[in-house]
């Protein structure tokens, strides 16, 4: 790369001293409405972008998040990330994320990644996670937040709902319209609190009511249509084909209706499909799902107001915990007579 | 926060030199095995991330790509990243990335955003945007490739496809099955050259053959499926209804089946629909859409594989183009007799 302009350079052409771009800059609230204008001139023609050892000394801050998701796909978190960006934005920072692809190696190594690009904080998804990835985080006295799920000690910030009991809203829904034979297809467990959490939730239920949930009526499965398709189409030959099927999202509820569908059978004439999430898919689909409300954008603002504000005052925040809605629609009936 | 461990206290807890730490971290394949271990058990005990300014110094690079694309809604963009953060990850390197919601503005922030945190390179989606952005990129020498469209001078390293030929295809195969009344919700054209590009294809070839595509046939709307219901609503209450609806990308689509459907009509009986992008929702929906395969992972691969080359050896790469197929599904039929 080219030799990259200074702040100096910048000041030189605005004809201001250097703490001037700098406010400028950091504070546009705090110079004159010329001299901003001045040195935003000068920074578009150098070319200028802060330095970020300089930024990082100067105000001990990068004013930069970053955010490790599981996936991209589906748009299971974009909705969230979304919502976290502009409020961030609003604050004059800005959002990095990078993905693990639900991998927990690949996760701690996107972690290191943004820590050593100098973000100021981090948001993470759930829980469950190697001990040393936080007490990196708590070593570094990076401030950070957990999204989609509650920390269970107090210990951490967490933003998020109680998949277990949300699931439990499902399962009792469709008991009070007569359901007795669940299945259910879950996401990968392993290293994902949320799947667990939400299998729990189901089996305490349908515990509560005398039913159990066990393989073949049991069927883990990644996020994914065409994969779900084909379990859902194993389920749905079995001998005693269940009445209604729980799914760990809504992703993998499009892939049951299309399953039932290529049987030649109907929802919910035949089987009911229930979802989680209500991402815009969940209405996309016909019959539309039956699925759990996530506060996805409530999260994300919630997010980066807690977050930002942790990193001002140095203060951890209280976790907050959302409700969420169970949401009925067609592809939720009774069982068949 | 607290200070940071150094590459020094790496060494010293490793009982090698910080030569040795940068090696085994930078070319793991170039220490012996017992020293790479060493050295990791010490980077996770002291909570060590490698310094960006440190690190940067060194080798000159970063080792951090930085993506900017218009949004993570929807999963339209989702399947090329995760392509282009496996090739990455399989080369040491990581993927940032910061979404722009489709506002030249906000990219040019994530863009400088990008820079100052030292990216080595740059993905941007599409080529319409300020010629600053693009003077800034150049007198910085940072390399960046132009996804998504066909840079039209060869100065710049672009990997995409023919959005105005595939738009193209689907118009030719419904005149093919006798349609002649036709309508297209678009994206919003405005700073989006892709979605411009579809519609000069569309009115391109009805031109050719005698017809024509003006309001209120040709409307644009937002990639989101509720705000699409309501504008296809509309164009299926005209006095002369189309007989096919092009859609933007797959996402409107799917608001124009759920449209269609609320109206008491069927598709493709009354009235066919075109989508764009086959991701994942397109077979989702029912019916499924006939649509244009773009290739997400084919340019999500290339571009790491180009991006990265470019970097290593200073020399810009070709642009590649790739071909798009038609996907004929259900939803495309003859006109309504």
């Amino acid at each position: 790369m080219k030799r990259q302009p200074t702040i100096q350079d910048v000041a030189t052409l605005a004809n201001v001293s250097t703490a001037t771009v700098s406010r400028a800059l950091n504070s546009p609230d705090r110079v004159r409405e010329t001299t901003r204008d001045a040195v935003q001139q000068a920074v578009q023609a150098l070319g200028y972008t802060p330095d970020f050892g300089g930024q990082a000394l100067a105000s001990g801050r990068t004013n930069t998040i970053g955010a490790v998701i599981p996936t991209m796909d589906n748009a299971i978190f974009a909705r969230a990330l979304q919502s976290l960006q502009e409020e961030l934005t609003t604050m004059g920072v800005t959002l990095l994320v990078a993905t693990s692809q639900y991998d927990p190696e690949r996760e701690e190594q996107q972690v290191r990644a943004l820590l050593s690009r100098g973000v100021d904080g981090l948001i993470l998804i759930g829980q469950a996670r190697a001990a040393r990835v936080y007490e990196l985080l708590e070593g570094r006295a990076v401030p950070y937040a957990l999204l989609w799920t509650t920390a269970p000690s107090g210990q951490q910030l967490s933003i998020g709902f109680d998949n277990s009991a949300a699931a439990a809203k499902l399962v009792t829904q469709a008991l009070q319209l007569g359901h007795r034979r669940f299945a259910m297809i879950a996401g990968i467990t392993k290293g994902n609190d949320r799947a667990r959490a939400r299998v729990d939730g189901v089996r305490a239920t349908l515990a509560d009511a005398g039913l159990t949930l066990e393989p073949p009526y049991l069927v883990e499965g990644s996020y994914d249509i065409e994969q779900t398709v084909g379990i859902a189409r194993a389920l749905i030959s079995l001998p005693e084909p269940p009445t209604v099927i729980l799914c760990g999202n809504d992703v993998q509820a499009a892939g049951v209706l299309k399953a039932v569908r290529q049987a030649g059978l109907s929802v919910p004439r035949d089987v009911s499909v229930l979802g989680f999430d209500d991402i815009e898919l969940a209405t996309a689909v016909d019959p539309a799902l039956t699925t759990i409300r996530v506060p996805h954008r409530r999260m994300g603002r919630m997010a980066a107001h807690l977050l930002i504000g942790w990193i001002k005052t140095g203060q951890r925040p209280d976790s907050v915990q959302f409700d969420t809605d169970l949401i009925w629609r067609a592809s939720l009936g009774p069982p068949p007579a």
